[in-house]
């Protein structure tokens, strides 16, 4: 087994909102805080992937406040983040600022931190090879160099950054693995010459996963983006301050948005590359599953209850309904609990236009799905009606909701597991499993978890309007003082 | 508009349980009691068709046990079908067994009745051009004609019987209508024979639509299935008095199964076809949509709701999720509440296969829907988990469900549209809208709506086992002694 690696800090960027997986992904919930594959979202895997080799209280996340709640809670527990080390981004200012702050965060923790750099949404099923990959670009990262990961091309792809490498000699390796200087980064290619590097050899995919030095990295911002550099400066004396928060904010004001790859590894001297010996995918558009999941042998990835005759090189993807699926080739397949996908794989990226369509529309299936995550757990819409609604609630224990009141509906609880601790007007009372209680509108009530394990409620709302909108916050444990 | 026929009455044989359809027809839902297209029903269509031309007391519908419940409910009011005019089976036997019943109870209604005999799942979107054709039939049936209907081949289908006409002069006509004799009943072809007959002309595809008197079908069972016309003169004898569902049983019991195609037409002589001048489908499987619904300008047949991007002749079936699809071509998509198929249309007929195997696997997908109607009413399940299942109830006006209790669950009920008249124990109360209620485990209780409008409510069950079987019914309207 691999072991710590010393100065080596993970900095996992998961500010993503992609809508390439629509429906499993919406706009409120990227592909980072999926399972796409097995049991863990694919941030938690990322986290778990690099575990062996960066402690978790090396391994920061940087985020947006849009995904934040959902993170600290997928990121809760001894294997996971802790909540200092989520770096929440007032706004989204592109990959530049948010891995400039990681690295001024980094090294005023350690002046001589190394920083691997990832997106939280990749998947890399050959762990101990990219484990391995990691131990050597952290030694090459000692000679202040940038060093990436190159992906081989394996097909004429348009859609990725190549990496051109030096024909010379290796800057480093052990065994099979080589470290190289880099030649030069090149925007994504069309066809011609995409299909033209495949051919010529020497050029890799830029994965976006990067390892280099705290200092280094500030250096080479320093040199290529110097405004950025200042800002950084500024924003670094105020780290542990009382500043922090507004010096954070203007940072972020004044950042410009640019990606740490056009910014950076483009006009750098100090450029590496290592050709990874593990297999990898950005999971960009659904017909991507087939590089890192399994396939059962008419090469089908199928995940979920899939009945199926005859079907080749197909994605089938079924979240909770039965999917039956006769003679596809080369399909997509995606059955979420509220929205169905059905196409060819080589037209997955124009789900981005379904995703636009439905937001003109203001089609609620581009934003949210029918469970929706909340810092004390989560609920799911089971039916709406003209007059009512029906939600299954689960409270994670020791959760507490918001003392409200809703000006316009009626609610009535029925507990299924669990124990509710119930706030209603004056009264403050438990329920179990099987009992039940009505909200009268217009009363304060609160609901509560004093347990150890889930709390789960069928909420029956009844009323002239049921919309989520109708809630008055009189107490929050979570600090929301706007309606969420 | 057409006027009502003199003598003339519909058959309609409601009973099918064809799989074909799925996930849309289920086993104990069938094609007919769904709304493939439109707002009727196939089998409310079928009776709705004929209207102009039949009314109501000489409308009969043929059906089994399994199916009784639901026909009676869609038949139920002005424009269906009278309850002593449902004639039940109490086993399936076949047409020929079916049909000789219904002419043996229309010859007892009126000597000199005319029967149109027609299956209640077909599709004809012409209904004008239909009432004409079988105005003619009915003239020509008088001289004791077994009229059927052939339908003009389009293509070399395999999955129908054919009917050669003798070349000579037609029987009758009526504009561009005509009257033909039939040569002969042609089996299900081959690929190579099909593709002779469509080359060759004068074939028709049998539709099973069939015009005859009451008195002439019953003349050509005797002469064909003499077996069959001894079993049918005693129930004759027996229609309308005591020993009638006796003689029924015995009736059915003794039958042998065959059709009627097979039993009769075959080896008649006096059979005619009319070419049909209408559209026609037996809506054998999905890919038959094509042919009676409505497509869009890329021949696509779009129902629910659907969003697409450049799909071509395609069927694209939303029951309430939203659909996208993207670049399909000749693809059948159907998205139910609970199974979702995606085949190519050549490939639709296989669906059968997926049902077979759910059948073997017991999964309860290939039986009934999320929603399962009843004398009373009808519920969906909206969720279900280990010790808990979540239902919204619609019991019709004056609808009334047992008086019951369960030994497992206790249940909670919140109403969201209508009034519930209650029992519970010894109390008997009424709620209304954002009103509740909770039934112990293990005590009798009843649910009745004593209003005029639907009452809905939502129940939660909530114990070890929430099974339907775990039902004991002390008293029910509707003579259920078994659980159902």
């Amino acid at each position: 087994m691999s072991r710590p690696i010393s100065h080596l800090y993970a900095v996992i960027l998961a500010g993503g909102s992609g809508t390439r997986f629509w429906p499993l992904s919406r706009e409120l919930y990227p592909k980072q805080l999926l399972k796409v594959i097995g049991n863990r979202t694919l941030i938690q895997e990322t986290v778990h992937r690099v575990r062996p080799i960066i402690p978790v209280e090396r391994t920061l996340v940087v985020t947006g406040a849009a995904h934040v709640d959902s993170i600290r809670m997928q990121m809760d527990g001894p294997a996971g983040v802790r909540k200092d080390n989520i770096l929440t981004e007032p706004v989204a200012r592109n990959t530049a600022a948010a891995i400039g702050w990681a690295a001024a965060a980094v090294r005023r923790k350690d002046p001589d931190g190394v920083m691997l750099v990832t997106p939280a949404d990749h998947i890399i099923p050959d762990a101990a090879k990219y484990l391995g990959a990691i131990a050597l670009a952290a030694r090459v990262a000692q000679d202040g160099r940038l060093v990436t990961f190159g992906i081989t091309p394996t097909r004429p792809e348009t859609g990725y950054g190549y990496i051109k490498v030096e024909g010379r000699r290796p800057l480093a390796g052990r065994g099979a693995l080589k470290a190289l200087a880099v030649a030069r980064f090149v925007e994504k290619p069309d066809l011609k010459t995409a299909t033209q590097y495949l051919r010529a050899g020497g050029y890799y995919w830029n994965s976006g996963i990067f390892v280099w030095r705290a200092d280094a990295i500030l250096r080479e911002i320093e040199a290529s983006l110097p405004r950025l550099a200042r800002g950084l400066k500024r924003l670094e004396q105020a780290l542990g301050t009382q500043e922090e928060t507004r010096a954070l904010e203007r940072f972020y004001k004044e950042a410009e948005s640019i990606s740490i790859d056009h910014g950076v590894m483009q006009r750098s001297k100090r450029a590496a590359v290592i050709p990874a010996p593990f297999r990898w995918s950005d999971v960009g558009n659904w017909s991507s599953l087939n590089e890192v999941a399994k396939t059962d042998r008419a090469g089908n990835v199928r995940i979920g209850r899939i009945v199926d005759i005859g079907s080749r090189d197909s994605i089938l993807y079924g979240e909770n309904r039965l999917v039956a699926t006769i003679g596809l080739k080369d399909m997509v397949v995606v059955d979420t609990a509220d929205a169905t996908l059905v196409c060819p794989k080589d037209r997955a990226q124009e789900v981005k236009q379904i995703v636009e369509r439905l937001r003109l529309e203001k089609a609620p299936e581009h934003l949210i799905h029918k469970t929706v995550h909340r810092p004390w757990g989560s609920y799911t819409v089971l039916e709406e009606g003209p007059r009512y609604k029906v939600k299954r609630v689960t409270v994670n224990p020791g959760g507490r909701l918001s003392l409200q009141h809703h000006h316009r509906r009626s609610e009535h609880w029925v507990v299924t597991a669990g124990t509710a601790r119930v706030t209603c007007g004056d009264r403050v009372f438990d329920l179990r499993v099987n009992e039940s209680t009505g909200i009268p509108q217009g009363t304060a009530h609160r609901l509560e978890n004093p347990g150890t394990v889930p709390l789960d409620i069928i909420e029956v709302q009844s009323g002239d309007y049921v919309g989520e909108d109708d809630i008055v916050r009189l107490a929050d444990d979570y600090g929301r003082t706007e309606k969420r």
